[in-house]
């Protein structure tokens, strides 16, 4: 792409060809991926921005141009996971007719971008490892997260569609159930992302529904 | 204790004081009680054998004399948690009626014991951690335990008490929320570990049992 785009790209014949801020997006993003996929395959702490670049074909040097270390990647990984789950809660908001619809179409929105991303199952499980300005935002996007599903799961149990329980209980569950996902799921190994979801949301409306509003098995 | 049990503990008078090795062991419960609480407190990689001699009023000379380093305390912490699994699969092998019970008397007990034992907590997040040998045991007897609650499962969608799923990802979805525990449960917050052990088997229970086996609820 040399001489395109150097100066800025509002000059009309560049209409369709991204800019350089369009490619350093891209190629960033491409940079978190695989960032996500060395932690969930080494776990952080025993991935290096070495082996990232040795990944991507890159030097390190090169890297160094997108993040300053990797604890930035980490953070980038959750900040994936966190919109993921923002449009989920959204998702389930908008489309749910009662409080277990809107928790199950959160949950299944939620799930399958999760097996999906590696990023943000690469995440989730290392929110510890989080510099202290960045863990305390992803905790607090985490938190939203997990009080807006407590919050449908609240509803259910007021409108009949979801068994009695506690709320809090229910949401730690689901969510473990969730966050543990990328410590067996392998997108190469015998179960495919699609039966995994399919099961996991399976047993959550089976564990959230009341007897009201529990239909026959198919 | 100076003076006792030096040379052996076969002469009669010494019957009921504990013997130099039952001291010694009770000490060393007591380290690894101590190590899972710290582990749990500020994650693994976080905290030092300093941390720990710090928090038993010892110094780490004094730790060297049972442990080599921190890893081998980890080890420890993951053996308790796996004898309670084992523990946990006999008790519901041997009390279940069908594969239904014998799932949910085995995850009863596991939870129950999970909760009480901080060193169990501690250890199951943290398995990349421990060295290579280790590493290659503790698998080994954790999927034992997962592939025992996978065949009551199996079983009970044979004797029809549980719901028709796929028994792997059932498993799956029960550890992860079982694992998550220690991420969320304090035992000094709002939620007594009972509430949480009745709550999360209630969940386990909802999500298995077909509609047959369904009793109303209280």
């Amino acid at each position: 792409m040399a001489g395109t785009g150097r100066r800025g790209a509002a000059r009309p014949w560049s209409t369709g060809v991204p800019t350089r801020e369009e490619q350093r997006e891209v190629k960033r993003r491409a940079l978190v991926h695989e960032a996500g996929l060395a932690f969930r395959r080494k776990g952080f702490h025993e991935t290096s921005l070495d082996d990232i670049a040795a990944a991507l074909g890159v030097t390190k040097a090169a890297l160094y141009r997108y993040v300053k270390d990797k604890y930035e990647l980490l953070y980038e990984c959750h900040l994936v996971a966190m919109d993921l789950g923002d449009a989920a809660l959204e998702h389930g908001r908008a489309s749910g007719r009662n409080g277990l619809e809107r928790a199950v179409l959160t949950l299944e929105k939620f799930v399958v971008g999760y097996i999906s991303e590696n990023s943000a199952g690469a995440a989730i499980v290392n929110i510890d490892a989080l510099r202290d300005e960045h863990r305390a935002e992803i905790v607090r996007r985490r938190d939203r997260f997990d009080q807006g599903l407590r919050e449908f799961i609240r509803e259910g149990i007021a409108d009949g569609s979801v068994e009695p329980c506690d709320p809090r209980i229910a949401t730690f569950a689901i969510m473990g159930a969730i966050n543990w996902l990328p410590r067996w799921f392998r997108p190469d190994g015998a179960l495919s992302g699609e039966a995994v979801a399919r099961q996991l949301i399976m047993f959550f409306v089976q564990g959230l529904r009341s007897d009201a509003s529990r239909g026959r098995p198919a």
